[in-house]
C-alpha cells in the first residue's frame, strides 16, 4: 500500500489509508488511545482501541506506520482523524527527547536549541525557517536565470584572498599554501569577462573572524551576482530592487504556511528603494541623533539609526547607502572622484545584508588601485591579467542568504538562520 | 539607449540599435572594413565605412559599442548585419590574445587551455559546456524540489570525515583542528531525521587524493539528495531513473544550440536502467572477457566492460551495480546478509557517476557496524546521537556533477567539465 502522506488525508475521508511518520504525542484514556502522527506536511489525530494493542509504553519520536481509516471527526488538528487498524513501529526511539518539541512554543535558549540542532529543527517553528529559506534561494535563482544570468561554480580553496585583511582562514593544499575563499569576487568578475557577462553562485565562503556576535558566522552562504556591460552601480541597484521584490513575492505567495506558524508578515517595497550618499547619511546621525562618532564605515548602531530614520522619515525598511570612502572599500571598487567610491550597501531592518558596487575594469587603474590599497598587484597576477584582454564595465552584489532570512523573520541571532552553525566556538555538529 | 542582445536583432530589421560586446574579428577592404561582434548570445557582423573610421589597429577581444542600423544581408552568420553609425570602445584589449579564441575549433592542449582557463571560455564550444551543466544542476533541482524535497547548506567545515581514509583536507580552525567535507553524507542523513524527510544539496565536497587523473579533482560539485521511509535502494534507484529523464530531456530540449555548437546528441532511457548485482558482473566479467582481477570494486578497465556489455547485450549505456561488497562499503551502509549490502553504483559510459543505497537507521547496527569497519564510534557521536531518537528508514546518493557532464558531453577529462580546476597541482587560477 502506498504511503498518503498527512496533508493529503482531507481527500481520502472514508478510506483505508498507510501513513508513516513520527509519535508526536501519546494520551491513553480508559478505552481508547490518542497518537498525533507528524510528518514532513503535518499533523494528524490517530485512535487506537486499547484492545487492539497498548502502545503506552513506545517513547515519543519513535518512527511508525498506520493502517487505518480516516474518518470525519471534531478535533484541535483537523476536520478528520484515523481510526488505526495496524500499528507498526518502523524504528523505535530508544531515549527520551532532551527537548519537548511537541510543545506550542519551544522554550530553550539558543545554546540548548544549537546543541540538540537536529531534534530543535523537528519543531515546526524552527523547520519553517529553513523553508523560507528556502524560498529566498530559489527565488533569487530563478530571478537571475530568466535575467540570463549563467550559475557558476567557483573554487573555495584559493591562492589569495579577495578581500583583504588578515580574517582568512589558512590551509595546506599538498605543498602549497591556500586559503578558503572569502567571497567568490574574482572569479565572477573573471566569469564576466569569459563572456558569460551575467553570473551568479549561491555557495559558502569563509570568515576567520575572531569575534562572536550575534551577526557573524564564520562559515555562511553567499547570494553573489555580477554582470557586464552596466553604465554605473545604479544598474546594480536597480536589478536588487526587482530581484527582491520577486524574492519577497515568492515567500509570500508559496510561504504562507511557514509565515503563519512564525507570526511573520512581509514587507513591501514600494516602488523604489531610497539612496541615500554615505556623506549625507554622517550629516544625517549628526543633525537627528547627535550621532558623530563614525570613520569610513558605520558603526551597528549607526546601521539601526539610519534604518530608523528610513522607516520613519522615507517610508521604507529597506536604504540604499551609496558612494561609500574609497579607503573603506576593497581594491577592486570603482573609485568616484579622489575621495568616494561607486558602492553600495543595502540595509534591512538595522543590519547591512548586501555590499555592491561598480568595480574597475581597467587595467591600468586595477593595478594603481592596488597599490593604493598598500597591496602587491604581483600576488594579484592570475586575477589582473584577465583584464588585459577586454573587460566590460561591470558591476555585482553579495546578499547574505542567513541575514536576510534573519532580518526578514525577525530572529534575534544569525545562528538560528543557520541549518548548522559554524562559529567562534562551534565546530559541531 | 538600451543595449539589444545579438540574439534578437533578427526582430529589428533596418532599425537603429545600439550592442555592445567583444571585438571577435576584423576584415579591412578597400572601402569598407567587416568587424564581427559577440556578445552572450551570437555572433553579429558590422560593416564601417573607411571613411568614417579605421579601426583596424584595435586589437581583437576589445569591448565596444555600436549604434547602427540592422539591414537584411547575405553573410555567414546571419541574414542580416549592421550598418555602423557610431563605434566607441568601452575598454582595449591591451595585448594580442595568447590563443585564437575567433577559430572554430579551438586547437590547444588542455594545460594551454587551463592555463588560459578565463580567455578559453570564450571560445563558443568551451562555454557551451558550462551551458548544458547549468541545466544539469538546474533539472537536478527542479525534479526534486517538485518532488518535496528541501535544499540544503551544510558546513564543508567539519570535526570528522564521512568517508574513512586518509584522503581529506585538514585545517586549523582557530585552536581546532578541523577537515574539508568529503561528503555532506552525515548531515543529509540528519536532516532525513530532522523532519524534513526529503533534502538535497548542491555544494562542493573535497577529496586530498594524490593521484591526478583523468577522472578526479580535489574539489569538485556533488549533486547529493537522501530520503526517508523507503522501502529499500530500490526505490533510490527508481527516483535516480526518473530524475535523469527530467534532466536528460531538459537538456535535450533547452540546450540544443549547445548541443549542436558540442556534436552531442542525448542518450534515450527506455523504460529501465538494468540493475546487475555485482556478484554477476564479476561472473560476466570472467565468462565475456576474461577478466578475473577484482577484489571487491572495479577497476577503470573493468566499469569499461560492464558498460561494454550493458551497451550491446542490455542495450543501454547505463547500468546499476547493486549489492556492492560489505567491506569495500563505507560504515553507514545498510549491510545485506554476511558479506553485501543495500547499495548500488549507477556506470554510464564506463565511469562510475553516481554511488548510493540503503543507508543503516539503527542505532545499535550502526554502532555496530562501525566497529566493524574498524573505526571508533566515539568519534561519530555527533553523528550517530541522532539515531537515539527515531531515524525513519532512508537512503539517498551522489551523483559527480563534472562526471555526469563529461561523459555526456563526451569529454576526455573531467577538467573539461571543471569551470576552474583543482587538481594535484593545480591552485590557480
Amino acid at each position: 500500500m502506498k504511503r498518503i502522506m498527512v496533508g493529503e488525508l482531507s481527500s481520502h475521508i472514508n478510506e483505508k489509508i498507510k501513513i508513516q511518520g513520527w509519535i508526536h504525542r501519546i494520551r491513553k484514556l480508559k478505552a481508547i488511545t490518542f497518537v498525533i502522527l507528524r510528518d514532513r506536511t503535518g499533523l494528524i489525530q490517530c485512535v487506537i482501541d486499547n484492545k487492539l494493542m497498548d502502545i503506552s509504553s513506545i517513547k515519543l519520536e519513535s518512527v511508525v506506520s498506520i493502517l487505518g481509516e480516516v474518518k470525519e471527526s471534531n478535533n484541535a488538528l483537523n476536520p478528520f482523524e484515523v481510526l488505526v487498524e495496524n500499528f507498526e513501529i518502523l524504528n523505535e526511539a530508544i531515549e527520551e527527547l532532551p527537548i519537548e518539541i511537541n510543545k506550542e512554543e519551544l522554550e530553550i535558549s539558543l545554546d540548548t536549541m544549537l546543541n540538540n540542532r537536529i531534534l530543535s529543527l523537528r519543531h515546526k517553528q524552527i523547520n519553517s525557517i529553513f523553508k523560507i529559506q528556502n524560498l529566498i534561494v530559489q527565488g533569487f535563482r530563478e530571478f537571475l536565470i530568466n535575467e540570463g544570468f549563467t550559475e557558476i561554480f567557483t573554487p573555495k580553496i584559493v591562492a589569495e584572498g579577495a578581500e583583504g585583511g588578515t580574517e582568512i582562514f589558512e590551509m595546506k593544499y599538498f605543498e602549497n599554501k591556500a586559503y578558503l575563499t572569502q567571497s567568490p569576487q574574482f572569479y565572477k568578475q573573471m566569469m564576466v569577462g569569459a563572456g558569460y557577462e551575467r553570473v551568479f553562485e549561491v555557495a559558502h565562503v569563509y570568515r576567520a573572524e575572531q569575534h562572536n556576535t550575534n551577526r557573524h558566522l564564520n562559515e555562511y552562504i553567499s547570494m553573489d551576482f555580477e554582470m557586464g556591460f552596466i553604465e554605473s552601480e545604479e544598474d546594480i541597484m536597480n536589478i536588487e530592487e526587482s530581484l527582491l521584490k520577486h524574492i519577497l513575492g515568492k515567500v509570500e505567495k508559496e510561504g504562507q504556511k511557514y509565515l503563519e506558524l512564525l507570526n511573520i508578515t512581509i514587507p513591501k517595497i514600494e516602488n523604489t528603494i531610497p539612496r541615500m550618499k554615505f556623506s549625507e547619511v554622517l550629516e544625517i546621525l549628526r543633525r537627528e541623533y547627535n550621532k558623530v562618532d563614525i570613520d569610513g564605515d558605520l558603526d551597528p548602531e549607526g546601521e539601526k539609526l539610519i534604518c530608523k530614520y528610513a522607516k520613519e522619515k522615507l517610508g521604507c525598511e529597506f536604504i540604499f547607502l551609496t558612494h561609500y570612502p574609497r579607503k573603506k572599500r576593497p581594491m577592486y571598487t570603482m573609485p568616484c572622484g579622489e575621495s568616494e567610491t561607486h558602492s553600495f550597501d543595502l540595509l534591512f531592518r538595522g543590519i547591512e545584508i548586501t555590499t555592491g558596487g561598480q568595480r574597475i575594469h581597467e587595467y591600468d587603474m586595477l593595478i594603481n588601485n592596488i597599490k593604493y590599497k598598500g597591496l602587491n598587484p604581483e600576488k594579484y597576477h592570475n586575477y589582473t591579467s584577465v583584464f588585459r584582454y577586454g573587460m566590460p564595465v561591470h558591476g555585482g552584489l553579495a546578499i547574505g542568504l542567513e541575514r536576510i532570512t534573519m532580518q526578514l523573520l525577525k530572529l534575534e541571532n544569525i545562528r538560528e538562520a543557520s541549518l548548522i552553525t559554524r562559529d567562534r566556538t562551534r565546530l559541531t555538529p
